[in-house]
């Protein structure tokens, strides 16, 4: 008999019956079974240590006494299981399954010696109820205080990620048609890339968009290592109209191979010219390529060198492309490779020309038009970075 | 009687008794009741589309058929009752307990119509342990999906705690008997205290301990920039000697200023003079003040100002200490103080400037000899900085 479970044989005024004597004499001398008055029963039924397994209730003045409660037992103890005994009339009968009663003890054990069977069946049933009861608490335990330690580090994520967003652009650049757009989708609250752009003259658009290797809190410090070197950039750029694409493209590499950080970094830095219609633009290993729409044909900006944060004398050459009046460039991490659909990679570069070509490279739901973001969220961080000019502005 | 259970009256070959044939004209018209042979019963067993709440067998052959398989339905469907009907020998009533059949459906049952309350009984016994084990599945299957979430997230931060750990010094610095040495404890992952130590001249130590604002990743971020200025003020400093350690304060206090983080940050900035036997500091509003022990005295370096990352426009001084040839300068960021016991901020200084009096200041289990780390971990991120400097050591 388990230890932890207890059998109450509930007794009236009356003397017991054959069954009852017969189950008194059988259990009385297990310690885990208690002979009480329904008096007494109900006194400590709130202070019971143990769970109680079983109440044999005597049928008649205790059966009485007893239905009233058998609700709020069988609430506070979901396990428990009432047993009738004794000689009972129809009307006790419906009356005790009526209240939720489990059980009458059958006469013929009062006539079966050792039948002990019978209470190891309703113990069992107890243990193994009790069993699941204790596994549900146990779990929700469990569960409660998971959900504070999530709670706890994804509040700490949300914060670090609101800091990191402060490193980005805050809204859209529009200077002379031209709207410079972003949108970064973190696979987890933080993330690797990393987009700036700011004019540096009035005619003049510095862009970046830089990928570090990994994704999450790691790779988001060293963007902070990164937005360091494209604000320097920028002012340096602005004041000097001489510093090439190549050299600034140079410069956050040595930063990157001189940090104590040992990540490598994908890179594409640029610089759109208005006036002249200009593009200047250089690849530090980034992928996929740049995508440029204008006169109605997609061109891959192929140009790829070494990622950044590799080898510190590296140098890097910039390209110089003419543009239309009307132009889109879009940038994009290669967590989007991994949004889209198909195994080859072939196939999802083709996909992607052909979705720069059709879609207005309008950034809000830009991603969402290129694929579904599942349910499971991205296996890495998708962003992507969006300059479209049109004519017809006021110039 | 509940959408989700079953009852199945399992007869054998013999005609129902009186009991069963009660049973099935009273259940026969509820869908939820389905009249089987064992046969059928055992080959559908496994694939019943809904929980089984009550087998009703008949006493004879099909409990006989039916008595091997209890133990294997139970395990299966913990929430499943056997009952037994018919007239029933003593043996097979307790073969039918003995294998854990739950009760005896009364005989007097047979002559009372309409006692429904009976099954309803069973039904509600069924619902309300089937409710618990559904809860118990749910709170196991959550319990899984949120660890999955929380294992994510901590890979997560424990990848940025080891970059963010690539900022601080790897090793105790060693330089004429001047040991510097720091520890730190976040109290999440990543942390907002930074430490930086590090050799300018073959004489003179720079170092530096700096809170940043709240703690946890959004606070490590600003750490990297921390870090950025620190190392090029070693640079600075190493290659020009008149650089003061006010305007190296002045120089972190702009770059914050300046940085797109709204975090400010107190600091403790230093240079000591292992051959002129000086100290020259700088607090920017940081607590506790760094305590330096020297002569068998403890002494509060009580300089303080604005905290950095407020007002760009800042100055700050420095100010100038002999050094005895011996002396323990402990500095600690404000973590430690709510790690102390003790109510008042009196207390726990009095508490501190005993310590360091007492203490070898020994970084090794420096935090755990001041106090004792609790269970719950660290509300904020505890710190020490430690610089002792012996004599005897192989000039």
């Amino acid at each position: 008999m388990s230890d932890n479970a207890n059998i109450y044989l509930v007794c009236g005024e009356d003397p017991l019956c054959p069954v009852g004597d017969w189950v008194h004499r059988q259990l009385h001398e297990n310690p885990r079974v208690k002979v009480v008055s329904v008096d007494a029963l109900m006194r400590s039924f709130n202070e019971l240590p143990l769970s109680p397994a079983i109440l044999l209730i005597q049928a008649g003045d205790a059966l009485t006494q007893c239905l009233p409660q058998f609700a709020r037992w069988m609430q506070r103890w979901p396990s428990l299981q009432m047993l009738l005994f004794g000689p009972v009339s129809a009307s006790d009968l419906e009356a005790f399954y009526g209240q939720g009663g489990c059980d009458l003890v059958p006469a013929a054990l009062s006539h079966t010696d050792g039948l002990s069977s019978y209470w190891q069946a309703k113990l069992d049933t107890f243990e193994r109820q009790a069993k699941v009861g204790r596994q549900k608490k146990q779990a929700t335990r469990k569960l409660q205080a998971m959900a504070a330690s999530l709670l706890a580090v994804e509040e700490d994520q949300a914060l670090g990620a609101s800091v990191q967003k402060m490193l980005m652009p805050e809204a859209a650049l529009n200077l002379k048609g031209l709207t410079v757009a972003h949108d970064i989708r973190p696979s987890l609250m933080l993330t690797g890339d990393f987009i700036q752009y700011s004019s540096i003259r009035a005619h003049e658009v510095l862009f970046c968009l830089a990928d570090v290797s990994g994704h999450g809190t790691g790779s988001a410090l060293v963007t902070v290592l990164l937005n360091e070197q494209v604000e320097r950039l920028v002012l340096m750029a602005a004041a000097d109209s001489s510093l090439s694409v190549g050299r600034m493209m140079a410069q956050i590499n040595e930063a990157l191979c001189e940090a104590v950080f040992d990540h490598h970094v994908t890179c594409v830095l640029g610089i759109i010219d208005l006036r002249n219609n200009q593009l200047r633009y250089c690849s530090a290993g980034h992928f996929p390529h740049p995508l440029l729409v204008q006169n109605g044909a997609v061109q891959v900006l192929e140009a790829g060198e070494l990622p950044l944060g590799l080898l510190k004398s590296k140098e890097y050459d910039a390209v110089q492309l003419a543009l239309a009046p009307e132009f889109k460039l879009l940038i994009m991490s290669d967590g989007v490779l991994q949004g889209l659909r198909g195994e080859a990679l072939a196939e999802k570069e083709a996909t992607l020309k052909a979705f720069a070509l059709g879609d207005s490279g309008e950034v809000e739901g830009l991603l969402e038009r290129l694929f579904e973001v599942s349910d499971d969220g991205l296996a890495d961080d998708a962003s992507v970075l969006s300059l479209v000019r049109k004519v017809g502005y006021d110039r």
